[in-house]
């Protein structure tokens, strides 16, 4: 039997939209307000789906504690109260649109997860906006 | 890789449940208080959802701002504050039932979104109740 | 021992903001939208809080399923899948603003709440435009 | 024209993991504070899920009310202020993880679904941890 | 200048509402399912609301993290993933009803805010039904 | 009839807690991972609250288009996508704890209300903490 087990997280970080190969007019032009050199930041919620068998003897798919303690340690630990452009290997050369932020969390994630499983990205930069990835 | 942005949208608006071809009876039986001939309403909540590719210089998939323009341009303006049987030409002919509105909707949209993308339209008519149309 | 306890309730409704004393033209000036002869509408949210002792046998202000019962009677059925200026007494000759709402349920309500408890009412006409009103 | 209708609902229950298989060290350790003997309880959200083609004439996939009373009287009636483990016959040799709350409610809903129409099963245990289930 | 700072924190638990000194007859006709010999639960919503002074210096009224690890210590490690009735001293003699459980929770966390602050418990026992305290 | 209408608006920002009389130790020391030298940031969402009579003839207390566009014009486009510390007047020299945000929202507000109406700031720096501030 094939499920899926989802798990709420959080986590607040300053970022810039920001192109170095760009001058900083087309930068401005394109990005607009987030493109602001100071930074400006969101409150992110992310929702990490896990997709596989259900264990007939457990009853779970994957431990709650065990999900939540993974991604504690790997973006939590990472990205909370950081500035995601100066602060994270990650963003160094990246720009952190919510779409690679989206990409760059399922590829710390991916090793961590059985092989047997999917593992689906979603991510809120704001209540209004949001992105999903699974890797495809 | 592959990716869904979503933009969440809204709009309040007036409706009745009501076939021109029922009776009144035949109408009140089916549609019960959603028949009322003065009509009620509800605050839509609208999500729409873009799947494609992300571009790999600007790390978008779609502007937020173009998209947040783009409903406001066709969809929001159009339903805001209106009736939807008496003051739209999409619901003039067309009971609009929460399914047809979603319908309706992903048919306004599409001709503006990329071929090279998918668009599902998610429409919350109260908190409880809410339909997903993608097009099939 | 003081203590509030507050039900959340919901009813859908279409309504017109318009003054009958005003010119259509005076009436669109000042309500803009809202002012739509075809009626536009809203999913209601309201919360009814009562405040008071705690009975120190059952350690209930109010037993929630008496008021929630108390709600459907007197708001719900009266309110719920209807036209506030066509439909209702209440909203015959009185224009139904989210504040003029808030007030009507007080009423409505007060005298079936005993007269040692407080009532406030909250009521959300939209998840960013809300209304409190306490009798004052 | 193939659409997705849903409906929230919701249940409150006690419940303890715990496999009688296993040793209570065995149980502890693995379902730690959620073996508890003397049990714990859950708000459950349930949204339940209904994909198949719109009824061209009414404008519906499936009526909201015929819906609603389906899930009261399947799964509200039966779970709702019950403790899983010991008022329910689904779950007396089935530990009530997530996983299999959300099998045992698409069972007890599948049978009174069109054929042609698919069923998911969306069940929060908390805002945090949720579970997904399709019948595959 | 007096300002008020609020933390939101969760416990899930089981209870029963149940008066020892009425008859079994007496307590099912009065708490309805509350009153289910087996217990069932709900995922409790606590706000603690802080009113005082804000430190000129620091600009802040109290540390959140001060307060969030107070909640987490004197209420969730007491009473999350527990049975109230059973497994807690405050509710062996004390009917467990959500305004009880306010002034309890008000009583634990009062004797660690300092004098010159008021303390406010708001306690969602499920999303519609919610009580305020505030010790008067 | 005193009643009292809120607006919800937002802005996303990058802050860091910093006082420039402490040493980088005793900033570090105390406000932790919030002191973080290259910031980080959070969508901000905010409650304005006013009080006050129903106008008799409207029955509005104020035009919620007009609090629209004041909250827009002198906080959102002052703090929206921006960096408090070095982007704004406001903040270059006050720690921009949620406390003190609500209190200069507050006083940016206050100038532009009517003297008979009471003015209510709610600030959320995420959904678990937030503060409120009257101008007591």
């Amino acid at each position: 039997m094939e499920i899926s087990v989802s798990r709420k997280a959080h986590f607040n970080a300053a970022h810039r939209l920001h192109i170095k190969e760009w001058t900083d007019e087309q930068n401005r032009a394109f990005f607009g307000t987030c493109n602001n050199p100071n930074y400006h930041g969101h409150n992110y919620d992310l929702i990490v789906r896990i997709t596989g068998e259900i264990d007939p003897v457990s009853g779970y798919l994957i431990d709650m504690k065990v999900l939540s303690d993974l991604i504690k340690r790997e973006i939590e630990d990472r990205f909370d109260h950081k500035n995601l452009n100066l602060d994270t290997e990650e963003f160094k050369d990246l720009n952190p649109t919510a779409e690679n932020i989206a990409v760059v969390i399922w590829r710390l994630l991916r090793p961590h997860i059985s092989p047997n499983q999917q593992l689906t990205i979603t991510l809120y930069e704001t209540e209004r906006n949001f992105v999903e990835y699974s890797g495809k």
